[in-house]
């Protein structure tokens, strides 16, 4: 029988990065097999990248086109029609904001939820920045959308968010997806392989 | 039965990259479990990133301690006992010249030389830079060490090598290593799994 680690696995990811969003579709899967849990941290990308002088990937001369090739032809493999969205990148403040604020108020729906996020902008082509955009969310995984939008201008949630930033930084994630199992740090959608390697053997 | 197929795989690199090094190591045998072929092409990666403004990985804030242990981490899975070189990148001129005047001249040598020079740096962690790293490669394979320095010194050699470059930078190539298969790119050691899907499926 497996027993559940006490570790969980810290999932660390903005809103609106691609490969991100590849990862959103295995991450929890891939953890329970191990009988592991995984804790979703959105962070400010915009932040982290004025650390290390990173640019979005799909701005960057000629890795810029081949980035979007390489996204869409890894979410193909995955089973999913993604798009580029014309957006590219947004601030992905207030959901994560609002995801961070269902994490104290509605736990049992925040996965539903980043994967509603994560849908919005790389399936439909649409960056949710407004209230309208969360509140519509909100009704998407039954939450109370005017309570929602609250919640997000809430001080407290605002200051969570940076904090769960500036501890990522502190942690030494420096992009998006950023997967930490028991210290051992991942980087990339194309780490999956050797996550799951860890995993199963402890490392190597 | 297999055919051969007449398209070739192009593998572009520059001698000093840390995941070329690790591809070169099960490029060659992936290649041929296919049925297909590849074509080394050994290019200066420092002027293909004048073009695109990145730096080599390790000197990367953040991103370079996590490249270095990534870059070990993988080897080990790979089996190999790889080594951060202390000087990094190195020039890989000598080398690169190497290879193209062995290309013209002694083909059947060309992947025991290019495994040599790999494993030279990233295994024994010097960087093979003079006319006597040279000479001690080629007598490994059995060259006459005095014609190779004396080739990579010819101005045709020298050309060659700013020609690859030139051409690659022409083909999107903007890092390494990276692999073209039937005119789609692949940039990445990472992107391995993804290139056997393509040989095995001709795309999706």
């Amino acid at each position: 029988m497996k027993t559940v680690d006490p570790r969980p696995i810290e999932f660390y990811f903005d809103f609106s990065s691609p490969y991100a969003y590849l990862t959103s579709t295995w991450m929890n899967e891939l953890a329970e097999k191990y009988g592991r849990q995984v804790i979703w941290r959105p962070i400010m990308l915009g932040v982290v990248f004025q650390e290390t002088g990173m640019r979005p990937l799909f701005h960057q001369p000629l890795r810029g086109p081949y980035g979007e090739r390489d996204f869409l032809r890894t979410a193909r493999l995955l089973g999913r029609q993604a798009v580029v969205p014309k957006e590219f990148p947004y601030v992905s403040l207030a959901v994560s904001r609002a995801f961070y604020w269902l994490e104290d108020h509605h736990n049992e729906v925040i996965f539903d939820f980043a994967h509603a996020v994560f849908a919005r902008y790389f399936e439909d082509g649409i960056a949710p920045t407004t209230h309208e955009d969360v509140a519509r969310l909100a009704i998407q995984v039954g939450v109370d959308p005017d309570k929602l939008i609250e919640g997000c201008q809430d001080p407290q949630v605002k200051a969570r968010l940076k904090d769960e930033t500036a501890q990522a930084i502190e942690k030494g994630v420096f992009g998006a997806p950023f997967i930490i199992v028991d210290a051992e740090p991942f980087w990339g959608n194309d780490r999956k392989d050797q996550i799951e390697e860890w995993l199963k053997t402890g490392g190597w």
